[in-house]
């Protein structure tokens, strides 16, 4: 039986799905085919939520005696956008001197593509590892995660599984294979500020309380002074108003109410529930400031509404799982990567309530992009990586 | 013949036609009727523009030989809102314990009333002004003002009309009937500030370049510090912001752009080119600064446009004019009044250019309110007021 061990012939199979979420798009029957080789049990739940659309996922095991290994990721993709601005076509998987084109080339259908041939090059070399390996494949990291990552650690759980470690195969190094593995995510906390105003004529601002005045003051007391300088391991936590909205267009009036969104993201000096306090005790001191609000006794009357879930910050010190993985990457590519938890939050998040997770992968310069695209040669590096990887971690290279 | 010496009964005949701008509901009809008998010879002109109502007008002469005295007004009125709301039905002119309700009653169905009647009285007791007196009366104050005292000045003074003073009937007392004059007002100005920034992902913020933060940073340099202390007979100068607008429902985004609008009423320190040019200075310096925006070096990329055209401060010195009104309001009320400028613009803007102005009315407490209404003795008390008025400006009393 011919076992995947090419990732770029895997990676292309897989760029031919046009698994855009929430569609699976053949993407998990194909993984499904060069998984079931490798001597994979192979089950494909089904997650629904009242107002999202149902969404298939991917539990794939290996049975075996030892420690339990998880490989996590996606095969959903965001849109290819505009096609007609791809110089090659995004479901094609063309290559072109040495370079594979298509939508999830590096986000992440090459990771799980060199995972995949990774092992069918370990179980054709030694048999496989002795000790379990699962691959938890979603189809819902790009939209709303709700019927993906989550609920498939939960089913798998409700189930028995327990794992000892789990690689998720993101692309998470900025300009070279090798640079970077992420051993952690900061938080990421979102609110609605409201500042409730007394609406009146422009010519009167004393018969009037501007909200715009008051939502100044109140931003002013987020934005500065910094929450943190920053930790061994994380950048200095860091707010971002994204919206300031009135909707007032009449020129003459002062308006009643103004309202800000803001997102933060937070190290490890915060827990999501401490860094809201704060914010809540910066809010009520500056509520009774007076700047922007000259001869105004009254503290501003404000609502803070938190949106979405929290994210909560993490960071993993597993030594087996980081040095495994960190020597593996310098023995093949001669890089000592930087352990970083930098950038946005990932499907780790959810991970990392069930075991240690890291991440490591492609070269993300592409992902979401026109043309997005990996070198054969990248395929070739990480695969090789992830090998040495499954042989270390299991002890048995 | 009968003269409209009453002003509860002009009034009356006024409330009664339901003039919310832009119909003309009778009223000018009815002010007309009262007219003719004291000798004047009335026009109606109608005036229109692309994407505006017609709005008819009413310009009444009395002829003589001396100095030229106008009266101006507006008999259109603002809607009832909820007339079941009204105590009185807004349009019937009830009169309970000696107070008469009515949209218009001091917004200045009322003011126009008790001059006809203090001219009636006037032409009654002395045959009449020796000069000639006009009244200048527009549909369109509540509404967009394009076709209505603008015009109507142009149009009289295309036909040859020259005036020497202008008393402007808005209700102008805050409190008590006799409490002020105003003598002038305070310009207004409105702008749309909008800065562009650089879209991106709120977890990569160095990527981006967040437009709230660079608005913040200009909308700090027009809110402070004040631009003036005040003048004799100016409030200082306020800058208010009435809207801002990013529109990003995104939590996860930094925007592109952030606009806000603000309005400024200022006083004589300034013209309205002059402030003009210290808010481009003030946002040209606060471009540079990196408040809130720590670590950019780039100044800060905005673009501001005026909205409407500019209302022009202004300050009546007509010592006869102010001098006659004063000493009338004085006589009758035993009321020395204030010499205000306060409060927002009104028709008095356009009048200034063609002679000196003044304005003196009713309690303005309930314009625009469900239950407005006037008591009989105001309408009194006002109409001799104007009568002294008349007589005295006219050197015939
Ligand atoms: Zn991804
Ligand atoms: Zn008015």
């Amino acid at each position: 039986m011919k076992l995947p061990t090419d990732p770029a012939e895997n990676l292309a199979a897989l760029i031919r799905c046009p698994s855009v979420t929430p569609a699976e798009g053949g993407a998990l029957t194909a993984l499904e085919a060069m998984l079931v080789p490798l001597g994979f049990t192979v089950e494909r739940p089904v997650f629904s939520a009242d107002g999202t659309p149902d969404i298939e996922n991917l539990h794939a095991r290996r049975s075996g005696e030892g420690p339990h290994l998880m490989f996590a990721g996606h095969t959903d993709v965001v849109p290819a956008g505009d096609e007609a601005a791809w110089t090659h076509a995004p479901f094609a998987a063309e290559i072109v001197d040495g370079v594979m084109y298509g939508r999830g080339a590096v986000d992440m259908k090459g990771g799980i593509a060199c995972f995949v041939a990774a092992l069918a090059r370990h179980v054709g070399a030694t048999g496989g590892p002795r000790g379990p390996v699962s691959l938890l494949i979603t189809g819902d990291e790009e939209g709303p995660a709700i019927n993906g990552t989550v609920r498939l650690l939960e089913w798998a759980a409700r189930k028995g599984e327990r794992w000892d470690a789990c690689l998720l195969g993101e692309p998470t190094n900025p300009d070279r294979l090798g640079d970077m593995i992420k051993v952690g995510r900061r938080g990421s906390l979102s609110g609605t500020l409201t500042v409730l105003g007394r609406q009146g004529h422009a010519a009167y601002p004393h018969l009037a309380d501007n909200p715009v005045r008051g939502l100044m003051t109140l931003l002013d007391a987020l934005l500065g002074p910094p929450f943190d300088a920053g930790t061994e391991r994380f950048q200095p936590t860091n707010l971002e108003v994204t919206s300031v909205d009135v909707g007032n267009t009449a020129t003459n009036v002062i308006p009643a109410r103004a309202s800000a969104a803001f997102n933060v993201r937070f190290n490890d000096t915060w827990s999501a529930e401490s860094l809201q306090a704060e914010i809540h005790n910066r809010l009520d001191a500056a509520s009774r400031r007076r700047k922007y609000r000259k001869g105004r006794k009254e503290p501003i009357g404000f609502d803070l509404a938190w949106r979405d879930n929290p994210s909560h910050v993490f960071l993993t010190h597993d030594e087996k799982l980081i040095g495994t993985l960190s020597r593996s990457v310098e023995a093949v590519t001669g890089v000592r990567p930087v352990l970083s938890t930098s950038g946005g939050t990932s499907d780790a998040r959810f991970i990392k309530d069930y075991c240690p997770v890291v991440e490591f992968g492609l070269v993300g310069q592409t992902m979401h992009m026109v043309d997005e695209r990996v070198p054969l040669a990248d395929l070739e590096t990480l695969t090789e990586i992830y090998r040495r990887f499954i042989g270390n971690w299991f002890g048995e290279q």
